[in-house]
């Protein structure tokens, strides 16, 4: 999933996205209740309506927003209160609120809200975040519940068909993660995400875990790993057992000049590509890569073109869904295993 | 014509600006000799080519910023000696040099080399540098009929169509601009610009310099005002006998949140917008009117979102180019001064 902040994948316009074949974008509920804030978006219409895109969006909780960007933030039982990155001012986003918000959004899927786990935390400080974040788990499902059945006192719902997904915590401890899935699962939701992995642990720890907690939810259900990641990574949680992922990588990346390809990394930057008449990736036919040679998109960059940001961020996420697209037709056409091979040796293999 | 600087119409793409119909753009000399440099263009097969855009493009010569934007510039008969506002290099540019460079971009109308009058300037001032210019357009035009008899020790030509317009300077004093018209006109090219307008003279004078000289120049021939101006001065100027312009007004206050439509301006920051879900502009057309809601136009906006920059582009250069198709089509229809009253009054306006 593209990932479309504060209602827009940055540098790029929604027709971008249909064209690149994106079927769902991630919104962030802390940014949009921060700005413009749920209720003038409930007021026209949701979340698809205000951005323009009629394809699904999943919406997380804003736990993960509360400990990577909010200032001063204090959890307690109730929830969490913490002030804006923006102008200070003060939020207490708890399980019911953080079901709300989303359900004013309108979005398709819609996270519980949860205690990210730091990394590094003690098992004391993992497991009491955990253990928190499955009992707001059960709070944001009952909120969802009710709100689906249109219980008094509960904001109209713009998305009858919305679904709801629970997160696992647990850090790096396996039987943390172990007993956050069991008692998530329990609550019950439509689908389960592993969160709190890819916030500084080492790749093969985030594997491991990734690889057993996915292992210990249901195979019926989607698994997401959130916050994740290479290209590669994509590849080998997937090859663990994971099905959907959201990063900023692709698009962060692309506005630094940081491109992905058949043929590994591109940084666009580079000298060697000042006179490059060729295409940035010729398996490629994304419009950047159909229309512009390396030497344009390095003219664009070096000269600080925003339209550089704009083509490089189309790539990107062509090549990321490019790539998720392989991966299932390997799956359909049971060719899986070779193909996460010669992914890994042909994407991995330095600058071309 | 819209302006693509460096190559690029800034914070849109090569395919949005056929989508909205523009059939010519300009790019800068001045800025594409200092990077990545008319050399590296030319290696690439040209400007066409390395922007990837096939319709016209016309490249100035690079005297207005010798005049405007260069540091510690020193005009001799010979060329502009001056220092690049990048990184301090020095560069000469005569009448030959940049009529070569041109010759390597491979423009479709190239410019002649002038000397841009200040304002205000002393009549002194004013008639030596609109003499110099009319020697330089000589020797403009003597280098490129030189090269396009493929004369030895001229640069290959890569666009063997390419025109070339003089330049018609004078200052606000109307003796100086008809004698320039007249020594240009003599020369002779293949059409006539009047430059050195739109630098801080009163409006009035703008308009009444402009229809004099254009008065003076061969009917059968573009007339072109560069560096003008607003969607009024548009209707008012070819009104008064011009054919082309460029300006960087559409795109740069798109950027800052400064829209033009039917029905006014727009200045999408205002509070006012934060809850419309209506079109910009109900009567346009373009991908931001058809798609957008004010309200999400001020948003990405306000929360700094590149994309706001692009969406806003698109819609004013759209309005740009439906005002010269108008006025065109008036003009067919023998209604121009019908149209020219019911634009200025609706355009005008205020903010609506």
């Amino acid at each position: 999933m593209p990932v479309g902040t504060q209602g827009a994948v940055k540098a790029i316009r929604q027709s971008d996205l249909e064209e690149v074949g994106a079927e769902i974008i991630l919104g962030n509920t802390y940014h949009l209740l921060l700005r413009p804030g749920d209720d003038l978006i409930g007021r026209l219409g949701g979340l698809h309506r205000f951005i323009g895109w009629d394809r699904p969006i999943l919406t997380d909780s804003g736990g993960f927003q509360v400990y990577s960007l909010a200032q001063r933030r204090a959890i307690t039982e109730e929830g969490a209160d913490f002030q804006s990155h923006l102008d200070g001012a003060r939020y207490l986003l708890t399980p019911e609120r953080a079901t709300d918000i989303q359900t004013r959004l309108g979005s398709d899927i819609a996270m519980a809200f949860d205690e990210c786990v730091a990394f590094p935390a003690t098992r004391e400080q993992a497991a009491d975040a955990t253990m928190r974040s499955v009992r707001w788990a059960e709070r944001c499902r009952r909120r969802f519940l009710d709100v689906q059945a249109r219980a008094d006192g509960t904001p109209s719902a713009s998305n009858s068909g919305q679904a709801q997904f629970g997160i696992v915590q647990g850090g790096t401890f396996q039987d943390l993660r172990d007993e956050s899935a069991d008692a998530t699962v329990q609550v019950g939701f439509e689908g389960y995400a592993i969160g709190g992995l890819s916030v500084g642990e080492p790749i093969d720890q985030m594997y491991a875990v990734a690889a057993a907690t996915a292992r210990r939810l249901p195979a019926d259900r989607p698994r997401y790993l959130m916050g994740v990641g290479t290209p590669e990574d994509l590849v080998e949680c997937v090859a663990h057992g994971i099905d959907m992922f959201d990063c900023v990588l692709p698009t962060r990346n692309a506005r630094n000049g940081q491109l992905f390809t058949s043929r590994g990394r591109v940084n666009i930057r580079n000298a060697r590509y000042a006179d490059d008449g060729g295409p940035l990736d010729p398996q490629c036919t994304c419009y950047t890569c159909r229309r512009h040679s390396k030497a344009y998109l390095r003219h664009l960059h070096m000269a600080g073109e925003m339209s550089a940001a704009a083509l490089n961020t189309l790539h990107n996420i062509r090549f990321y869904l490019d790539t998720m697209r392989r991966i299932r037709d390997a799956i359909a056409f049971q060719t899986f295993e070779k193909f996460r091979q010669e992914f890994l040796r042909s994407v991995s293999t330095g600058t071309p």
